[in-house]
C-alpha cells in the first residue's frame, strides 16, 4: 500500500456558515441541539474527506453539551480541524460561533470531536489516513490530548478495559482540560 | 413551589419511526451521523417534554458511537425513556434499532444518553422537574448508573475536578459496562 | 409461487412520533391537512412493508377527515396496523393521536384506510402478499369490515358497479359504523 | 351578516407544477403517495382560500386512488377548480397530471374532491362562503354531483344515517359516475 | 443530424404555484430573494425542456431586481415562456406575481430572463434545439430583443468585445425598454 | 442622524460551505442552477448584515452564468465580500468555489453581484449604511467599477436613461473587463 504523506491542519481546515431558520428552532424559537449535530456533522465530515482525500463516515462524536441558545435569525459559523489521525481514522475539532444577524453578540455557543473512518472506495472497507503535521503550539496541544480522548472514547464504547489506558489514566484525574 | 410527584418511565416513553430518505444520505448511500442524531435529539425531546409536562432544551449528549451502516430506504426506530432527573434537569436514554424496508436485518444500531433542562414557560428560566420511579431492574440499572454517567458529564463539560468525582472515581476502573 | 404463511396484526404493527415544526404549517399555525395525510402514507408503508415483506406503492386512500386543529410543537402519533390481505394488495389503518409538547391534551385526530400493492423487486410488478391472522375481537371487526370497504373503493374508482356490491348492498343502509 | 356575492369557477382556477425530487420518491424511484397527497391539498387550499377570500383549512379528502406511477424527475401539474359550496365550506375538485422531462407521456394520474371551511380571521370559527356560479356544462355537472358526494362524506364520518340519505340512495345504485 | 420543427410559444408554457412557507422566509417575514430565484429556475427549466423536448441546464440569469416584498402566506405564482432559440441554448422570459392568501392584492413583483442548453441524454453534451415560433405581437416582440439581451449577456460573461454587439450598440443608448 | 463610521471589508467577509444533496440535484445529477443562486443569496445577505449592522433585504441580482457543473456530493464554497455602500444600499461580490468529496478538482464556477437595502428594524424602511474602506488594490479596482455597475443596473431596471450613464457610457464600448 501506497506510504501517505502527512498533512498539514491548515490544508483541511473547513468552515460553515448557516443562518438558523424557522424549521431550525424547537417552538420557544431556538435553534434545536440536534440540527447543530446535524451541521456539526457536515463539517466535519467536509474536513475529514479534505485530509483523507477519500471518503469517509462518522464513526463516533464525543461529549457535546449545549449552553448559551441560538435564536431564529443568528448567523452560527463552524469551523472544522483535524487534530490528529490513528490508522483508518482521524479526529476533527468542532467550534461552533454565533452572532445575530447584524453581526452583534458574538459568542462561542459550543464544542465537539467528531471521528470518522476513511473509506476505499470500490470495496467500502477502511483504508489507511495521512498522518497530522501539527504546527502551530495550538495544534501540537490538541494532537497530544488526542491519545487521551481516544483512550476515553474505547472504555466509553467498551473496546478497552480502564485498566489498559495508561495515558488516560495518569492524565485524568489531575485537570479536566485535558479532556476538552 | 408546587411538590412535583415522581412519575413512571412508561408514562413518557416515545417511539418514533423514519424511513431513510435520499437527502438524509452521504454519497455512499448511506444514513449520515448528523442527522441519526439529529432524530435522536427530536424523540429525546418528546420523551423528556412528556416527563417534565415542560418545555425543554437540549443540554448535553453523551458520546455517541456509529458502527453498523444504515442504509437508504431502512427503516429507522428509536425508543427514548427518562432513566433519571436531577432538580431542573432529566436523563433521557435513546437507543437507535433498524431494518431493511420489508422488515429484515433488524439490529440495533445505537445508543445514547441525552440530557435536557426543563424551563418554566414564562421565564425561560430552568424549572424543577418530577423526580423518576424506577420499576424494572432494567431501570433501576440504568438509575443508578445516571449518577456516574453525571460526574463524568461535569468533569468533560470542566465543571467537576476530577478528584471530586467520588462516585465516578470507585466505579470508573472496574468495568467498563457501569457507562453504558 | 411459493405459499406465503399468514401473518400476525402485532408483528407490523409501526408507531411513528412526529414534532410539529413551523414549516409543517399554514399561515394560521395547524398542521397542515396535506402534511399529515403525508405522514400518515408513510407510516402506513412502512407497515405494509413489514407485513408484504416486499416494496409496496400506495394504491388508495380512502375518505380522511379532519375534525381537531394540531398546532405548532404538537406531538403527533400514529399508529398503522394490517387489516386484511386481498391477493397483491393489503389495507392498512392508521389512527392518529395528538398531545401538546407537555403531553397534555391528548386526542384521538383522525384515522384513515390506506391500500397498498406490494411489489415484487425484480419484475416491479404485483406479487401476492401474506394473508392476515386476527387474532383480537378488534383485529376480527375490521378484518370482517374490510370486504365491504373494498367493494366501496372500487365503486368509487369505477371498477364495480355498484348493484354488484353485495356485501356493502345488505349493510350500507342498516349503520354507519360498518363503514369505518 | 354580509350576503357574499356567488363567484364564478375560472376566478379561482389553481394551477401547480413542481418537478419530482430525489426526496419525493420512494425506494422505487416512484414518487411517493403521501407527498402527491401534499401537493394536492396546498393548490386546492389556494384555490378554495381565492374563492372564500378567507383563510380556510382542510375538512376532508375522498377517496383518492393512485394508478400510474410518477417518476423521479418527472413534471407535475395540478389543476384546482371550486365545483360548490355550502354555508361555511366549499368543494374543490384536484385533477394530476404528469409528463416526463422532455414534456413527453402526458397523462392523467388522478383526482380527488377535497373539503375545506372557511375561518374568520379574528375568531377562527367557521364563517358562510360565496356560493359557486356553474357556467360550464362540465360545471354544472359537477355542481349537481356535489349534493351526493356530500351525503357520501357525511355517512361516511358517521355525521347522516344512511337511510336518511336520499339524494344519494336514489342515484347510488345506478351508475357509478355519478359519484366521481 | 435531424431537422428540428419549429415550436409555438403555448406549447411549452408553465405555470407554478406556491405558498410561501415559513422557512422560506426572512427573519421580518418576506420571502428570501434566494428562494424565489430557485423557483423561478425550476419552473423557467420546466419550460425549456418542454420545448426542447430534452434534458437542459441553466447557462445565466440576467438581471433580476427585487421591488414588491412577498409575505408569509402569499400565494406567488410564476410563469415561464420561451421566447428564442440559439443552436443549442434557448432563452425564457419568467414573470412572478404574487396575491395574499385570500386572493387579494394582486401584483406583478418581478421578472427576468433565464438561458438553457439543452443535453444530450447519452453524452450530456450540448445538442440543437428546436426554433421559436412567435404568433402574438408580444411574443414578435420579446422574440426581437432577445438578440440583444444575448449580445450584453456575451459581454457580461466576456465572451464578446462590446465594440463588436453591433445589434446591441444601436439600440443601447436609444430607450431602456429594448433590454427587458 | 447618526453619522455612520465607514468599515472595513474584512470585518464582514462570510464564507459558507455546503455539501451537494441528493435533493439540490437535478435529473442529470448535476446542482441546480437555482439552488446555488439561493446559496449566494444567504451568504451575501449574511456579509451586508455584519456590514450593515441591520437586517437587509435582496434588491437585486446581476448578470450570473453557469459555465461547469457540480455535482452530487461535491464540496461548494461561497465567499462574499461587500465592495461599495450608495446611501441605503450596499453592493457584494460572491464567488463561488467547488471541489469534490476527497478536496480534489477545485475550480472556481462563477460569481455574481447582489445588491440589499439595509433596512429599520422598527420603520422597516430603508436607512442609512455604513462607507466601505477598500484597502487592498483589488478591494480598490471592485471599489471602483461599483459605479459602473450601478449605472448598467439601474438602467436594466428602467430607472436610468442610457444616455445618462456617463460613467458607463466612457467604459462601456473599450473592454469587457470594467463589468465584472
Amino acid at each position: 500500500m501506497e506510504e501517505l504523506e502527512p498533512r498539514k491542519v491548515s490544508d483541511s481546515k473547513s468552515i460553515m456558515t448557516e443562518m438558523v431558520m424557522p424549521n431550525d428552532t424547537n417552538p420557544l424559537g431556538n435553534l434545536m441541539g440536534g440540527n447543530l449535530m446535524r451541521w456539526m456533522d457536515i463539517v466535519a465530515s467536509i474536513c475529514a474527506g479534505k485530509h483523507c482525500e477519500a471518503h469517509v463516515v462518522t464513526a463516533s462524536v464525543d461529549h457535546v453539551s449545549f449552553q448559551k441558545p441560538i435564536n431564529l435569525g443568528d448567523v452560527v459559523t463552524l469551523q472544522a480541524s483535524v487534530t490528529r489521525s490513528f490508522n483508518t481514522s482521524v479526529e476533527i475539532s468542532v467550534e461552533v460561533f454565533a452572532a445575530d444577524i447584524k453581526g452583534k453578540n458574538n459568542r462561542m455557543c459550543n464544542h465537539a470531536y467528531f471521528t470518522f473512518v476513511g473509506l476505499d472506495h470500490d470495496t467500502k472497507k477502511p483504508r489507511p489516513v495521512p498522518g497530522v503535521l501539527p504546527l502551530t503550539r495550538e495544534e501540537q496541544t490538541v494532537y497530544e490530548g488526542a491519545l487521551r480522548r481516544r483512550q476515553l472514547r474505547l472504555i466509553l464504547s467498551g473496546r478497552l478495559a480502564p485498566d489498559d489506558a495508561t495515558e488516560l489514566k495518569s492524565l485524568f484525574f489531575k485537570s479536566e482540560d485535558v479532556l476538552n
